[in-house]
């Protein structure tokens, strides 16, 4: 028989300037009631205070790619960030099996999570959140060679992803959506310790396939915007020939892949400055049993 | 006969993370046809570029709130913003007639106007405006006893706020309505120049009353969001009983007063640090000659 989940942590504010987390993240440490089952402990997280207090998403470089083996163990990485995804890894790493990181986006996304890990109680934690929430979208992440975010200081564990809402605002219905996820978490875990799920589901995917920038000039400005055919699409699907961009000039570029491929992070505010303008992935069906 | 208006300015990026003025200012600085016209000079200027570049609204103070003579008359005033202050009159006070200042808000604020100049071209410009675009909205400020807005650096001229937009977001609509509007400015100072203007026009406007804040708790933290049946409804009338913030732990706030006022700037991301939630006013209609 497997053994039972003893530890999850629920994390809040990896970055700043992503309220709705943030906000949970405080509420439940003041009302841990809320998030108290009966077989496992749940603790909540605000992971990046300074970030939090300073309405930015991060003080010196992003929370959720520091949190790499490699550069917690080089001590030449001393930036804020490193700092506190060291004294993450104290308080998570070995002592939590499960970690949901709670982000928000400025891309239209609805409800989804992002998942790197390829643990089996995170896929059957996805499965039954798919099933319970219809509408629910899942885009798996294989892009990095070593994983370096929050989530991934457990074995287990994914990122809740709801949009769209601005940066440094609380929208009534995605605060509520992402409570509503996080909470059905913890009605899984309880399941999952009385052997009560179902291993065998089928259900749909969006994996990774590539990044799209913004057409840029030589000094490395943009030159073109979302298309308005595109913005705040995410999860349909680009044919050849879309209109993707549109340039300040009036000039606008189409797609121009043989494959349709569908699109997410849609014009998310952080990506800009990480060099992308959406990114493209191809719809899959999964069965839980296989992966 | 009026003398004619030689040279106006319109500014982007007073806020370094709206984006949509900020990147209209840079296209026109390297495109200035689209803004040239015949009788009068027009210079595109990118307001606070430092800002920009860091994708905030200010390094140390909000630019749009430092721009009274006061401070900029006193010597001990040295923040970055009270230096850029203090270029931006070098650079426009007796020297442009009118100024356009470009906002974004991440209210739903539609294409508005921001207008605390009682200047009689500013406001047959308001007027052309208002029937040139019919959904446009006006709103009266007249909450400063002294005028610290970049515009207030001109005799005429006000600000437009055009929005939902997400803060660090160019969207291509957001970005369409911002440059017809600017464009139509450039239109109306060229039949002003003409003559050929109407200055009998009727139209309504939005009259400052009063700024409304989140609950807090002692230690000045919100403990409420915006109620979802108050968000985006921006320009809609309040009526007693209306629910208005939704608590965290599930209270509902009710709007107490017996005047139905009407809302605006509902959620705006920069303004929870200055204290509000949205500006309440009272729906007017003005005639312009009485104005």
């Amino acid at each position: 028989m497997r053994s039972k989940i003893k530890n999850i942590a629920i994390v809040g504010g990896t970055h700043g300037n992503e309220f709705t987390g943030a906000y949970l993240a405080k509420y439940w440490q003041d009302n841990p009631q809320e998030i108290r089952r009966e077989s496992f402990n749940t603790r909540a997280i605000l992971a990046n205070p300074k970030a939090f207090e300073q309405v930015r998403r991060y003080v010196d470089r992003d929370l959720n790619r520091t949190c790499s083996l490699t550069r917690m163990n080089d001590s030449s990485c001393q930036t804020y960030e490193d700092t506190l995804a060291r004294s993450l890894r104290e308080e998570l790493s070995n002592r939590v099996e499960f970690i949901v990181d709670l982000h928000t986006t400025t891309a239209n996304m609805g409800a989804s999570l992002v998942v790197s890990s390829t643990g089996e109680l995170t896929w059957a934690c996805v499965a039954y959140l798919c099933e319970k929430f219809q509408d629910l979208k899942v885009y798996r992440w294989q892009g990095d060679i070593e994983n370096a975010y929050v989530n991934s200081l457990a074995k287990d564990g994914f990122a809740i992803e709801v949009g769209a809402v601005p940066q440094g605002v609380l929208r009534g219905d995605v605060y509520a959506k992402s409570r509503e996820m996080t909470l059905a978490v913890l009605d899984f875990i309880e399941l999952y310790n009385q052997n009560d799920i179902v291993n065998e589901r089928e259900f749909m995917i969006y994996d990774h396939v590539e990044l799209v920038d913004y057409p840029r000039d030589s000094k490395g400005d943009i030159v073109a915007m979302v298309h308005p055919d595109l913005q705040d699409r995410d999860f349909t699907l680009l044919r050849e020939g879309d209109a993707i961009f549109l340039g300040f000039d009036g000039k606008v570029t189409r797609y121009n892949k043989a494959e349709p491929l569908h699109t997410l992070f849609i014009n998310e505010a952080a990506y800009y400055e990480k060099g992308f303008a959406f990114c493209l992935a191809r719809e899959e069906s999964v069965r839980l049993s296989c992966l």
